[in-house]
């Protein structure tokens, strides 16, 4: 072993004991007979003495070194003049007798401090380099130990780990598959598991009762900037359970790790509809870390002569306590905020409670005193409170204002990374109309598409309107919300082969696609299958949330870019000419 | 929930309670007017009691059921008349109020007991029945515990668990890539990892320290009865350690799973030097639950005008204990068995050394008394013992003779799957030649290939060697190896970009391939690269060994056949145009 003991462990307690360290050089200050160099592991800095006086060629050595060298010293703890009581060792440091160089560092890219110089790209083509950096590490640490309280708390409640799969068979009804070319069967492919669903759900028909697994999936979609075409899930599934129960499982899980790698505690998950969420957030991922509720105004508002309200299928609008004093500069960047081509309003109308409670509205033209008052009242707004009204086509409209909701939260503070507030969104319509999304094939545009996956279950009472409604049936379908996030989300399954034909035939499919590809699972339905349903977390975005981050990337330690390129290790790549033959293919690029 | 209980959990201590159980009818007996159901879950069986007397439809409904159905019952826990001990509920049954079927079943395939009908291909097909025997599920749940025992081992010595890409780099020099077309790179691809190596050594430059990952690898291979397209490591890399730290650590893990999860203590494990191997047991995983080791007979056997050992390069042999008693016919037998092809003897000496010391050789023209002592002598052969000789080109015989050796530990019952001899082979060589791996690209023939891969450190002193007899250098790599399989292997890595560039060119990469496929390695060679190296275990096969089977395919709970095929979800498949079109791709069949 290169060291007795870590850079993070040596205190008062070893003062006069011999010990061998190693590790990287963090820093080195030169003060006037002396050399002082902070020595750095995954565990800690501790600080390295030389002395000119005492061993004049070592200390030269020592002044020698560059950033980032690998260095081996043994030495003698010594007490410090000048503690540092900002780590743990800063008591103490080494007084050298021996130093050696394990490895030499040429000047890194950019610096390996919490703060650093590299930009994007730098830190991913040094991504070795970046991982160096306290901040960066300590996001993975969390990873792991998030990781492992995970396994802790399903381990307790007797699920078992499976792993399934990674060589799986192209189902390309959902999302785009990364495929896999096989050798040893000339022409067919493999693909890449989006998620282990038919698996976990065949290990329910197998009896397995509670599976678990840490898993990759691959979505091969156009990628955003939190999206990565390789990511990891918590996957989960029970036996003999209803909605509730997995519910209160998962929710029991949360709990856990908040409480476990955070020492936060959670309350009770309220459960809401997704009508209500659309309803009174726009959105079927609220964050609830604060209200400002959707109030809705065509009773109050139409029929003055507004010729903008008039028309609107809706008009909507939130109320921000206490944000009257809002200027006309701040009102018109609003404005703008909700013109951009991304959120797409066509205008944003205003009103203030000013201290008097007296209202002035960007439309008093149309409005008088009583209107207004009427609009506070159902704003519920106060002195001091800012109405903002948005009007239009209804999805779009409330879609609109969910955006701008968001905004007003952040410009108003109300989005204080440590604070959570978790809860779970219920009762997902089953079916959504594809009109072309591009994340999924041509081919598939004008169908019923899935909105969660076809092995999802419609609600009991729902089960008629299959036939003359899809669009209306809910599903037993859930998901976990946490600071306007969606972390998870699952359903009760279908383990009745009739039902999930139909399903398949809702979907488009011909009996024979259906038989094709997911034969397999309506034939074990056949013998034996027993109710069950599950739930799969996205662990990176989990872990971003616990870390306080906005994008994923960071908890991952080697992500690809936008484009799914890994520019570490420049991949992907082309290949030889001897793989494509064996593999039976043939690369035809497109015309440019 | 659909239970209050499950079907492992009642005692005498719930005599008279009301309980709801869910699970599969195991099987049924009618008695006289009485009907008995075994339910079955994961967690057991459950004896249930219905009446004709006291609710004739019930009862009714009861008889009606067939194997594997799904039911959900409700009743009363009763103490038993007739008691069960071999089972955890066998002192209650439930008396049945209420009885509801979850789901029909088809009459499955093969039966659902320990012994099952099924042969290999039925079962694999209906893995999930197949999954529902308690001898398949208790080897999945054996992996489930050792998965979590090795990360309680690793996370108490500080190692962080970190997930690695899946869609890396090909990198042709090694066994054969999965590859995966990349939408988005057009005519590139990313390939899948045959081990997560050059990311782990990254990961030790970045300063993680002690790195570990239960980890998916993917190798395109022919495949044998005990490989798999895909499988799990048990991946780690450790940084400042030399190759006794790595040793003495995961000899700590495999006793630490010995332990816990058999209850077997280990004694410390002996290193044997590959040489040593080869010499005393022909093989490099010799199975040291017995002794049996070779005799090599050279100096005692030519000479005597026996020209099939005269002419040949090594004559070498065993002794059997006490198996001088063997018949004409079993000597016959091992004579055919060492002249299979696949082992290619041509022919077996044999002495028998008799009670009274007399030994009877089937070679008796060419040696006399007096030889025949001095076989004896070389063997330490006693009365009662049998010994058997080979002879030939040396690796070869070697290769034969422990194949016989292997044989005769069978045959004399000396490898008992309940016993565990663990041992480290050191002093591996670092190159091997290849002239024409079938698992190796063809283009690959007639060059150094790196035997263990090409980031292995050679040893010190044999550095020098690498210039001038790159066969003889020996390599800072290790295999663990119990009862004959080499469950894990490592070794310490090159961390100069030096040493690392003269390997590529000694593997015959060229300056340019070198760079291409390694350049981001030896670039992070430059920054600081600490001395770093790690070892890997196949976690399928250490899954086997513990379950005491000798083919992992019953520890993977959906593995691929012989072909690479899954045979339940017949993948690998045909994709559709639209896939191939929008991954500029087309398949080129060769002509038959």
């Amino acid at each position: 072993m290169h060291r007795t003991h870590t850079c993070g462990e040596l205190t008062i307690k070893n003062v006069g004991q011999a010990v061998t360290l190693s590790g990287w050089m963090q820093r080195s200050r030169d003060l006037g007979g002396m050399t002082f160099i902070d020595l750095r592991d995954r565990y800690g800095l501790t600080q390295l003495v030389f002395n000119m006086e005492s061993n004049a060629s070592l200390c030269e050595q020592a002044r020698s070194l560059g950033r980032e060298y690998v260095l081996q010293i043994t030495g003698t703890v010594a007490e410090r003049s000048n503690k540092n009581n900002k780590i743990a060792t800063g008591d103490i440091e080494i007084i050298v007798t021996y130093l050696q160089i394990l490895n030499k560092a040429q000047l890194p890219p950019f610096t390996i401090e919490d703060d650093t110089d590299g930009g994007d790209d730098l830190r991913m083509k040094y991504r070795y380099l970046d991982l160096r950096r306290n901040v960066v590490r300590n996001n993975l640490q969390l990873r792991h130990l998030m990781a492992q309280e995970t396994r802790n708390y399903l381990n307790t409640l007797n699920f078992i780990e499976v792993e399934t799969p990674v060589l799986i068979k192209s189902t390309p009804e959902g999302a785009r598959d990364f495929v896999v070319p096989s050798r040893m069967n000339e022409g067919e492919f493999y693909a890449l598991p989006q998620s282990p669903q038919t698996f976990k759900q065949l290990l329910m028909v197998a009896g397995f009762d509670k599976y678990y697994q840490l898993v990759k999936c691959f979505r091969d979609e156009d990628l955003r900037a939190d999206r990565q075409p390789e990511f990891t899930q918590i996957d989960c599934e029970m036996s003999f359970v209803e909605q509730e129960d997995i519910l209160n499982t998962f929710e029991g899980m949360v709990k856990h790790l908040f409480k476990t790698v955070k020492g936060v505690d959670i309350a009770t998950m309220p459960h809401m509809t997704y009508a209500d969420a659309m309803k009174f957030y726009g959105n079927d991922k609220p964050d609830t870390r604060f209200e400002m509720k959707f109030v809705e105004l065509n009773e109050t508002v139409k029929g003055k002569g507004f010729k903008v309200f008039d028309e609107a299928e809706l008009v909507v609008g939130i109320c921000a306590t206490g944000a009257a004093e809002y200027t006309r500069k701040q009102l018109d960047e609003l404005t703008d905020f909700v013109k951009r081509p991304q959120i797409g309003a066509t205008g944003l109308v205003y009103a203030r409670v000013a201290a008097d409670g007296s209202i002035k509205s960007s439309v008093d033209k149309f409005y008088n005193t009583d209107d207004l008052q009427k609009w506070a009242t159902a704003f519920s707004a106060g002195s001091g409170d800012l109405i903002l009204i948005l009007a239009g086509a209804a999805n779009k409209t409330r879609k609109a204002l969910s955006e701008l909701r968001l905004e007003m939260g952040s410009r108003l503070g109300m989005r204080d990374k440590n604070k959570f507030s978790c809860l779970w969104i219920v009762d997902f319509p089953l079916l959504e109309w594809n009109d072309g999304d591009p994340n999924l094939l041509a081919s598939l545009a004008g169908r019923w598409h899935a909105k969660h996956h076809p092995f999802t279950s419609p609600k009991p009472e729902d089960i008629e309107l299959l036939k003359t409604n899809p669009g209306e049936v809910r599903a037993n379908a859930y998901d976990m919300v946490i600071n306007g996030v969606e972390v998870g989300g699952g359903s009760i399954r279908i383990h009745s082969k009739e039902l999930q034909a139909q399903l398949f035939e809702i979907l488009g499919f011909s009996s024979d696609e259906a038989q094709k590809q997911f034969g397999f699972l309506m034939k074990a339905f056949e013998f034996g299958a027993p109710p069950h349903g599950g739930i799969a977390f996205g662990f990176d975005r989990l872990c971003s949330l616990f870390g306080g981050a906005d994008v994923i990337r960071d908890f991952i330690a080697f992500p690809k870019n936008n484009s799914g390129r890994d520019v570490m290790i420049d991949a992907p790549s082309s290949i030889t000419d001897e793989q494509l033959n064996e593999l039976s293919l043939e690369v035809k690029l497109p015309e440019k």
